[in-house]
């Protein structure tokens, strides 16, 4: 049975500052707890679940407990027999092999980053640097829109403009200046850049850019949404 | 000043049923007032709006409020100077010269619906027919993602099974079995289906696809969203 204690704690999680303090995240339901399990076991805490989901006995540390007891820990609506507290400090293993990476330049809205990382994992992008002001990766809206590509790739966050300076290779870049995307030739493992909703990459940034490329506009849109921009440009570079 | 009659059906509007009765819907901020205001004036029933938001006297109807009046009628946490009533009958002037229609098969996100319209705006798709079981296109949420581009495009609702048993011209659609995206040629005037996000195209439309193709995947995710494959479909057709 969980305690007062126990369920205070495992709700506080849905804040960014007791996720600092306590180094620990929460996902829910079954298919991306199902993903945790497989791709990083090592870093579960606890799997909280009714007893119609099943994991292996003593695979992993876990609790059985009501749906009662579950809704009362969930953020969901409709909570879906299984929660679990995850390390923040994860990592996916990730082979040597792979190309590709993919900084995001202050993503804000945390449905449209969970859909880029979901993107770029369909992709088989497997290193995604987040600027420091994008919105957290563990923000349970994020997590939820994900839908478990979160364990299949690195995600990291730092200064992109120290990281650019200092990086190899191409960075291509969606600006609305730029060259015709239809002519644009990427090479095998570029640097891929995608900005902010509204204000799109930052000027620093944009300065970096040594393929600044634009989608162009036929029609009569305001703009173009980025986890949309983001699926055109991996489209594009896996079609190479 | 607003009668409380007038605030509470204006808040009815919200919902479905008071729409169909009435013929009317509600658009709220400046950026999709002042599309309704370009693309459809003779549409609008009345702008409510306060005093720092300008149009020109007289052009239609319109009511200056206060700003608490618009926090009472207003749907959004942080109302924003102007809100609309517009016939939903209202008809776009598009050109005949358009090509490319859309058909969506079951979209039933609002958020993907109004970033799905979006973006077929936003690479001059001029018409999209939406199956009868798709969300509403005059639900606020749709309303408010589509970023005012819900003016620019013919939007209907009918049984797409008929329409498309009827139509004439190349039927392309994403699925999961379908030929290489990357060896797709597209006609210029495609039909282009895009399905359920969960359940993809219905296996009935699935059987009129003349051209089924599949956007592969290299990583390891569930799945792409729809606004997504639909942006990279519409990206590739008009890239041709």
């Amino acid at each position: 049975m969980l305690s007062i204690n126990n369920i205070k704690f495992i709700k506080s999680l849905q804040q960014k500052k007791f996720r600092i303090e306590s180094g620990l995240f929460v996902v829910e339901g079954e298919k991306i707890v199902d993903e945790a399990l497989n791709f990083v076991p090592e870093f579960i805490e606890c799997v909280y679940h009714t007893s119609d989901y099943n994991i292996a006995p003593n695979e992993r540390p876990q609790e059985i407990i009501t749906n009662k007891e579950l809704s009362r820990i969930s953020s969901l609506k409709n909570p879906n027999k299984c929660l679990a507290l995850i390390q923040t400090g994860f990592r996916p293993k990730v082979s040597d092999k792979n190309i590709g990476t993919l900084i995001l330049d202050g993503i804000q809205d945390p449905g449209n980053l969970g859909t880029i990382i979901r993107t770029a994992d369909w992709f088989g992008i497997k290193k995604i640097v987040c600027s420091e002001d994008t919105v957290d990766i563990f923000n349970p809206k994020v997590l939820q829109s994900t839908m478990g590509s979160i364990f299949h790739i690195q995600i990291s966050y730092t200064n992109i403009l120290d990281y650019l300076s200092k990086a190899n290779g191409n960075i291509y870049g969606a600006v609305l200046d730029g060259n015709s995307f239809n002519h644009v030739a990427f090479e095998n493992d570029p640097i891929i850049v995608i900005g902010n909703e509204s204000k799109g990459i930052s000027s620093e940034v944009k300065a970096l850019l040594t393929h600044p490329i634009t989608i162009e506009k036929i029609g009569q849109a305001e703009s173009l949404n980025a986890g949309i921009a983001t699926g055109i440009i991996l489209s594009k570079w896996r079609m190479m």
